[in-house]
């Protein structure tokens, strides 16, 4: 199993290239410069030598080899980003992690989405993709410790249901997350809107929280 | 403790209710008609005769009379039911739990709102009350599941500090309910989208689920 990630060497990214890693999946960790993601990439080699899967360092584009791409760029500057990968996508799965975060004097906000929610605008911008949306929720500080099993849901949007099968089935390989299909692609909106609660909240409550639907027993 | 529902009678609204009065909190259940309050209002008491809360059937204006009022109506048509009550609701701690839910051929989704959320639309229309915004999220089948303690976050939104800690105070006697100040009442918008996760969720599982933070010890 291999998984390209597009702004791998951002918290998200790293985070989810560390949780993978360890679970055996190999990692095209890509960035805007191939020398940052290699140097990404010999980070996470020196940081976890026994682990099960490879990492390469490749620039954006590299990363899109992989049979599942997904995208954990911020939103700020996002078309830039989609508009050379869209012909290397064709054919290919690809995971919208990105939210429309912004942050003014009164904290965490969300940009309205002329599309309804940015995994349409990622479809409409990657034509050619079959595209899936997922991992808005997860926090980047639980990640990074490896030692705590995750406690995170991740609800998996699309209307392609074998793409939509095969994120879940990725994002299962991370210790302590229950991945399901939730839905159409249009409703990842309120997930991509969720990012500013969970950071008020943390703020509020001094905590690095996540989401987990009760009394839910995936099919 | 008083609280009054405006759409008292549909299922969010009963719902609430009936918890409420078992946990001993009045309750003002409204309706577009009072005497439709006053049968939903009598239903209950026949239901739960050692309910140690106190109900009363009226009409949606004559909720706007306790301390905290709940608008439990749909999205379609909401202008019509605030209206009238903008001057009673002067001063009062109003809280949404509205959600711009709608169904097409194709499933669940959210109706755009201009003002960014149902939460802030009801802000602007009654402009004198101390607007707060929770419970959207909370299944009305588990409501009525009184034998089961719910599993469900009810975070609070709102800008009036007071008046969102009294709704997680009010939101905190329903039992194996857990509330607490989420942030600004702009950050609604998720919450009222989750909604249409949580019915797509529900179909596609065959379950009845809730909201839940993980990692989360509120302050």
């Amino acid at each position: 199993m291999e998984v390209g990630i597009v702004g791998g060497t951002g918290a998200l990214g790293r985070g989810l290239a560390r949780r993978w890693l360890v679970a055996g999946v190999d990692v095209r960790l890509g960035s805007r410069d191939a020398s940052r993601g290699q140097a990404a990439a010999d980070e996470l080699r020196a940081e976890l030598p026994d682990a099960a899967g490879q990492v390469v360092g490749v620039d954006n584009l590299g990363a899109c080899e992989a049979p599942v791409v997904v995208l954990a760029v911020p939103y700020e500057g996002l078309d830039a980003v989609l508009e050379p990968l869209a012909p290397a996508v064709e054919g290919r799965i690809v995971v919208s992690a990105v939210n429309p975060l912004a942050f003014d004097a009164h904290g965490p906000y969300n940009e309205p989405v002329a599309e309804g929610s940015v995994a349409q605008a990622c479809a409409a911008r990657l034509p050619g993709a079959r595209m899936t949306a997922a991992f808005h929720s997860v926090s980047s500080t639980a990640l990074k410790r490896l030692d705590t099993p995750l406690e995170d849901d991740v609800p998996v949007f699309g209307d392609d249901t074998e793409a939509v099968d095969a994120v879940a089935t990725l994002a299962n390989r991370i210790d302590g997350v229950r991945s399901y299909p939730a839905g159409a692609l249009r409703l990842a909106a309120p997930l991509e809107g969720l990012t500013a609660v969970i950071i008020a909240v943390n703020k509020r409550h001094k905590a690095h929280v996540g989401l987990r639907l009760s009394r839910l027993t995936p099919r």
